[in-house]
């Protein structure tokens, strides 16, 4: 056996373990009995506990230090390159300040969703002072002597940094604000109606199927906020329904499934090992987003979608195709960053953005947060937070920890506009198949291109061979916006 | 802080842990996607090896040793009698082993579930005979130069043998004999009517919070065998749903509320601690029949059921309360020990322990055992078994490792016997209450009786303290039962 071989036999151990707490995960926003949050947080806290002893054990740096000088292919390179980048961040973290994360997560996010039905940041506050407190100390540990918020943003998108994205927004903010002050000076169609919930989630199940996701190695469930959750051959994912608006199921549920599509599709010979997720969450949402906006938005999807939804809700007054596409992308005031149309996304991203690398930074405090918020979406949207729920206790991401991830959102989109401008030159018949309510050749090209590689190579690499080569920019996302939203 | 502490506190992750590894086998059956069933091995695996590694680890042994050597009081001697007990016993098994035993019935239940579906035992028994030969050799080195079988129920009922087993088995048999004779002789109604699924899961809800079930720590769902499982506050139950047979889903609920809510009713002070388990099966299957059998199936409890379920399900044939009762009680040939009546149950557990006996001894091949079950049941119950799974196939146990397990049901029989006589003399109105639907006053004689204590007191010595100091014998049982019988 070579030190290899016996560093992959420990590593699909410690995959399997996180597919465990991972799953965890995935029963507490689902499954789990609302009385049982405190001993959740200390079974969350012990596996947290497992996991980061055997990500730091001398063990695994010796047998990583031993592979790295045998003779290796280019996959065994690209797996000792994550467990090595892994390795060096989980060693710098303190094993108590691991798992006091685990655990003060786990209580805050449930401490968010009281105060977010309660509309009350005041209550949600000082458990995110503390969540923001420990993932300073932990950005501290992992960056040496680097930008802390660099050193977050790192976890979800290797090799981005604050700076890159400054410049990446600038570039993109001038266009979608002159694009948006030309589509909200139209009228939209709204649709007013009401969808009884148990057909909405059908036809959730059937878009979820069309669009490749195995339901024989997942399933989908309601929770609070949608989410995507494990590796391989069990990943399941989450929607929400609200009986006015069934887009909100509906394209959750699209947005979910190129999530856990890019999971599943991962070639079977890396699971369990580093190279068996997606490599970065840029690239994943990358996915998502193009399921969700790029084919399932498009006219020739929605067309298929309208007389598909004409036949399960009968009349919901909307009179053809055109309206309903029109209806599906409506370009409106909101606050809610997971309702946001194509135009206006990215611009709630870099709000988000701007707040938490303040807030990473020491510049805000948590306490200041909620005014921040209000000031900040009134000078870049023209309207007033009218509650928390609306502004700054919308998503659950902070108060479990995530920091640093918002901008992998806007940089999905950047990703998704390369990928489907290339797309759009390779897959024969995709609009015609699309106008059938049949996403399978371009989410096909999005397996072999993406989906299968799975960690094999670097983000924006990955991008760049899917694209024939091109390092991706925001160019090819904007173009597309412009193009759709000029016209509609 | 002193070694008692220490230990303390890194048993409470090993308990967390061991409550997440629960889950995951709860998930297994309840909410897992099929396709997910070879990943899951191997994360089962690999949480059996944290397990296995924690409960040997050196460092245990030492805390161990010097927290028995320090003084404690009453309740920290119990902790470390349980503590010790557990860790001698994981000592003796191979890390190698617990980890393939583990992976082994992980898949061995999977094929159980399909062979059953299919009624072939042939292509359940090579990985039968898998898992008894790694029962064995984990018997083996835990027993050192003792029994095999007795090895395996100390697991379950510390402190039984098969011997004192076989002695009580052989008091209750002809007792039991002769009541089945004389209670088959007489005629019994049958129910033949339809019940929907969805009602039938409401009662059993109902019922279940009736009998104390506190659904805010705890959930119910469908699986094919139903089970209870976890400990404190996240304690869930499941059922099956046959809709021809509503007392399937009902006394099974009602059987698992009692297992169910032995462990929410244990001292929270005890929480993830080796106290904060119940006992032992024995103790935990007398709350479970108790519940079930003395109260659920009572002639009060059953002329509230009766109006119950005419009001639920509307008239279902059955002309009055008292031809229910007979109903509910009906002793009639059968195959499934699950759907067998007080009398007959224990006969079923009898077959199972001689058989399981024999193959742990390795006087039995599982490629026999089909034709040994079959030979016994038609000896036993004068008539033959019509297909695998009326036989050999009906439990999930032997697939899943649990061999000496199945004498426990029967012990619990007799402790419930125990208990039910000592309650009936303690709590005022159980009658009247439970003819009103209510047996709160008999669940909280239990509680404060038996369930709080966790693992506080041996089993034995727990049952004679709850009924006033008598060691627990079979004879409060079978006058139970021909009390009952003789008059139905």
């Amino acid at each position: 056996m070579t030190a290899y071989g016996d560093l992959i036999t420990s590593e699909r151990e410690m995959q399997a373990l996180a597919q465990v707490a991972g799953r965890l995960g995935w029963d507490q926003e689902t499954m789990m009995p609302r009385g049982a949050a405190d001993q959740r947080s200390e079974e969350s806290g012990a596996m947290q506990a497992v996991l980061h002893a055997r990500r730091t054990e001398a063990r695994r740096g010796d047998l990583l230090a031993a592979a790295e000088a045998e003779e290796t292919d280019a996959v065994a390179v690209a797996q000792l390159r994550h467990i090595r980048r892994d390795f060096d961040r989980a060693a710098r973290v303190p094993a108590d300040l691991a798992v006091a994360l685990a655990r003060l997560t786990c209580r805050a996010q449930g401490q968010w969703a009281e105060a977010r039905a309660a509309d009350d940041y005041a209550a949600f506050a000082p458990v995110l002072a503390e969540v923001v407190r420990l993932k300073r100390e932990e950005a501290a540990a992992v960056s040496q002597d680097g930008d802390l918020y660099d050193a977050l943003i790192d976890d979800f998108e290797p090799g981005m940094t604050a700076a890159k994205l400054d410049t990446l927004f600038a570039e993109m903010r001038p266009r979608l604000v002159d694009l948006r002050a030309r589509a909200l000076d139209r009228d939209w169609p709204e649709i007013d109606a009401h969808f009884h919930t148990d057909p909405q989630l059908r036809l959730a199940r059937e878009l979820a199927r069309n669009f490749g996701y195995d339901f024989t190695r997942g399933r989908l469930d309601l929770a609070v906020h949608p989410f995507s959750s494990g590796s391989g051959d069990d990943v399941r994912i989450t929607t929400r329904v609200s009986e006015t608006d069934p887009f909100n199921c509906l394209y959750s549920t699209v947005h979910e499934v190129g999530h856990a599509c890019y999971e599943q599709g991962i070639d079977p010979a890396f699971r369990l090992t580093p190279l068996g997720q997606g490599v970065s969450m840029g690239v994943h949402e990358s996915q998502s987003r193009l399921y969700e906006n790029q084919l399932g938005r498009s006219r020739a999807f929605t067309g298929w979608l309208y007389h598909r939804m004409r036949a399960t809700f009968g009349d919901f007054g909307v009179r053809d195709a055109e309206t309903f596409h029109r209806a599906v992308n409506r370009v409106h005031p909101g606050h809610i960053r997971t309702e946001a149309d194509e135009v206006q996304y990215n611009l709630h991203i870099m709000l988000r953005f701007d707040l938490e690398k303040a807030l990473i930074a020491g510049d805000l405090d948590t306490g200041d947060l909620e005014a921040a918020w209000n000031d900040r979406f009134a000078a870049d949207f023209g309207y007033n937070v009218n509650r928390a729920s609306n502004g700054v206790l919308q998503d659950v991401h902070w108060s479990v920890g995530l920091f640093g991830y918002f901008p992998t959102y806007a940089l999905g989109n950047v990703y998704a506009g390369c990928l489907y401008r290339a797309m759009r030159g390779a897959v024969p018949d995709l609009e015609v198949n699309l106008s059938r309510g049949d996403p399978k050749g371009a989410t096909a090209w999005l397996q072999s291109r993406v989906q299968q590689h799975g960690g094999r190579y670097e983000p924006s690499d990955l991008i760049a061979r899917a694209c024939g080569g091109a390092t991706p920019t925001a160019g090819p996302l904007l173009d597309y916006l412009e193009e759709k939203f000029a016209t509609l």
